[in-house]
């Protein structure tokens, strides 16, 4: 059987020259960076090395790059590190509903300790209103937090506008970039970014690690304390090899970029066209510019998006009805409710998303695989049956 | 040039075959363990046996194990995640002076939020006083938290009788483990351990990877906030192949134990012996029997522990002053200040840990070598030519 992945954004297979670029410090120069031996100072200089292009990638310098587990680790860690850090200055964070739950729970946890919250609504094409922002801020406001490009429907937010109503107001500005990082340019100078999450699993390096970018100057204290690793904002052994094939990734990602986001948005196109053009009663989701180039949201009505799911997945195609991170709830996304679609169409959510293995023969079996499956869940459907009947 | 390492204790190099085992998880077996999809399926069922795998060498069942991305996570983890969850049972941690920063560090964090911590200090070969543990708690005392082995000077802790004290009071006992795992069998059933944290990198398997076992039925809440992973306890996308890594090195660890330490042991003591016989003004640190196998801790006297580190590293031999977290610090190090060590003696402290890769012909070198390099270090010193000339 054919197997078709288009799940990009929940992971990213490894590439086969990240997978080289690890290979040797697992076994070679596996010293520990933090050592002031022969071992460790191979580590440790390869160590920042990857910085260097890390930094590279998102225009800024080395010394503002800290390397975390993952894009939730950095999440967490900006918020609570900037929150703890500026007591003095106020207790009030903004932030939109779309937000990923490392953003959304790391708030509300937050909210238990006393700091305010503003959870800024968005619009049916998942933006926010950048009024509605400015009008939120609050003398007391320390942190702007909104996405860089939301990872269930793909919308892109305007991030340079945030971060300059933001400064207007002496506010921060964080943004969750793990969607966008690899998939749009990030210049963290060009566009005003105070802090910035990434994450290597997203882009085609391996899992278990990311990176916060903080600009200098800016005051956050520490989520993971230990060590004095990380310039002593982040305890724990580096993961040298993890940290290499990021930074390997990282480099990929950035040179063939451009390239990257036409393949994918070409691609994205032809599926979204072939759903569109091939199936009635389905809704696109998301920004139809302003989007990840290989994002593509669609509800089908009259279907629950797991029996869709498990259609495809029996046809070999892997998709999925939301994030990857929320699969073990039977809640609809609360994404898709943010962008006013009602529970039931909600429900029939489905997310494919396309990568840099992505062919148009994938593209193509999707597009007649997909009509032949929602036409049988439809045909099950009492409600499809009496609208079909209907409109007879 | 002959290359000796002997800082196994700060790391060790990945096995080839856990190498092996975790290469199908980069790029083949690369989907998101969250998924429902069959990529996704692949990569839970693989996680699933890794933390069974893991489970099985503690004696505990999977449904207690969270993976986390190291040693430091795991403690910050415990140390908050239990005492923020038991506000109602009270404010009060007990440790030890020679705890690893990631407690001691979480400790000083803790206190700022009114949590009141016992610093149990060490006698001069490191062990805590079970009669000043128990005479410590109190009515409020949440949590014990005592390392397993000592990173530094390799003393080993009477687990079991901590744990009886603790349970005897309804206190819960927290170990850092994360230089005994592999080192001594743990069954954490029959010791009566309800937390402990467990690093990779230290038994031959990745960095970036560890774990926290948490006893069912203790209360703890989450460090790392977002998705649902590790059932909601730990968010972030699981690093499947950093686990599957941590899992195989643990299992290799754990077949081979007896025969491990038994070779460790020889090593370490035809090390010590080499030292004592061949240098004067040395003390040997730590506990002679309750003790890490492959752990030598000694101080030269009249020495700088950093002058003696560089030319041993001149000489291919890669060993420690203190533990490498330390290492960007100039301040000589707690532990072995705790065992009432003067400053002048702890600063001419050498760490060097002995693993599975290590030889005879390592250790025979390493005697030799030092012998000279201690000998051509104290003829520049004044104080040593002063005791010398006295001592003729």
């Amino acid at each position: 059987m054919r197997k078709v992945y288009l799940d990009y954004s929940a992971t990213t297979p490894v590439k086969e020259e990240v997978v080289g670029e690890m290979l040797p410090y697992f076994t070679e120069i596996f010293g520990n960076a933090s050592s002031i031996h022969g071992f460790g100072q191979e580590a440790k200089s390869a160590l920042e090395k990857a910085r260097t292009n890390i930094a590279k990638t998102l225009n800024t310098s080395a010394d503002a790059i800290y390397f975390t587990a993952g894009g939730s680790e950095a999440d967490n860690w900006a918020l609570k590190g900037v929150m703890h850090a500026n007591k003095a200055k106020g207790n009030h964070i903004i932030t939109s509903v779309i937000e990923h739950h490392a953003i959304l729970h790391t708030c509300e946890a937050l909210e238990k300790e006393g700091v305010e919250v503003t959870y800024l609504p968005v619009d049916e094409q998942g933006r926010i209103d950048l009024n509605a922002l400015e009008a939120a801020i609050r003398p007391t406001t320390v942190l702007i937090s909104i996405m860089y490009i939301n990872n269930e429907i793909g919308t892109m937010q305007d991030v340079k506008s945030i971060a300059d109503i933001a400064h207007k107001h002496g506010v921060l500005f964080h943004t969750d970039a793990v969607q966008a990082y690899g998939n749009v340019k990030i210049d963290v100078q060009a566009l005003g970014i105070d802090l910035l999450s990434v994450s290597s699993h997203k882009i085609y390096g391996p899992k278990g690690v990311g990176a916060l970018f903080v600009r200098k100057g800016v005051r956050i204290h520490n989520l993971i304390k230990g060590g004095a690793q990380e310039k002593k904002r982040r305890a724990g052994t580096e993961n040298i090899p993890g940290i290499m094939g990021f930074a390997k990734a990282a480099e990929i990602a950035d040179a063939k970029l451009e390239e990257h986001v036409e393949k994918l948005t070409n691609l994205r196109e032809r599926l979204v066209k072939g759903i569109l053009n091939g199936i009635d009663y389905v809704k696109y989701n998301g920004h139809p510019t302003f989007r990840h180039p290989g994002n593509v949201n669609v509800c089908f009505e009259f279907i629950e998006g797991e029996a869709l799911l498990l259609s495809l997945n029996a046809k070999g195609i892997a998709g999925s009805s939301g994030s990857a991170c929320t699969s073990g709830s039977l809640d609809p996304s609360h994404v898709l409710l943010s962008i006013g679609l009602p529970h039931e169409i909600a429900h029939g959510s489905l997310r494919l998303t396309i990568g840099d293995f992505t062919t148009e023969e994938d593209v193509d079996y999707t597009i007649e695989a997909l009509k032949e499956v929602v036409q049988k869940l439809r045909v099950m459907s009492p409600l499809y049956d009496r609208v079909k009947g209907g409109a007879k």
